[in-house]
């Protein structure tokens, strides 16, 4: 194990942002409880974005504590993973959260336009600040 | 989205804890935020259990708040996934614990011995009783 506390993703590590792999986020009920879920993953620079729908629980969460740890393995060898601490330190709304679920799309389900939206839905943009990196 | 409020785990999503998947364990950290890690997994009637160290940061939170999120996708198919919150209502060390990492070394690895132990390490078992239960 690995243990960084700048906060810096190494380039060997971002592979594990960048590929298909699901990410695993971690965030804080209002009662001071852990919540989890399962997430698509994106980087940019040294930021880990998280794309989901403004009203969701993890969302909920962060607006109230932007605390969040995320975790990711690879799916092609579970032990090569690595584990964030951070801070959302932007929420955004708009034309870049909803142009940035169809990159998802296309990462994920290799499809042009995000697929499962329902009426009404905005979508948001978690924009994450690592503090502590651990690795294996 | 399926959610169930009486901490009650399917059949049909027994399997994702018997089969060789990570689980993805969110626990809270003194200060509040929220810690996440991969671990090995188990499941014995209603109950998850979690093989851990005395004294690794999970063991250490659980031990101060309950609290915990457990989180897991097939590694086949991972949009077949369940995540669970629910509280550690027990912490079992010596040979039940020791026993149990090898029985996870076995699922795992295919090892009769847990192959990573380190000098003076004791196991424990924490035990999991799940409250909200959410499947995809």
């Amino acid at each position: 194990m690995s243990k960084k506390e700048n906060g810096q993703i190494d380039s060997s590590l971002r592979n594990l942002f960048e590929d298909k792999n699901l990410a695993f986020v971690a965030t804080i009920m209002k009662d001071g409880s852990p919540q989890i879920t399962p997430t698509w993953v994106d980087i940019e620079d040294n930021q880990i974005l998280i794309n989901t729908a403004v009203g969701r629980t993890k969302q909920k969460n962060v607006a109230r504590d932007p605390r969040i740890a995320i975790s990711i393995a690879d799916k092609n060898n579970p032990y090569h993973m690595v584990t964030v601490r951070g801070e959302v330190i932007d929420q955004i709304t708009g034309e870049e959260a909803e142009n940035h679920i169809d990159k998802m799309a296309k990462k994920y389900l290799n499809k042009d336009k995000y697929p499962f939206g329902t009426p009404g839905e905005k979508r948001i943009l978690l924009k994450v600040k690592p503090t502590n990196v651990a690795s294996m």
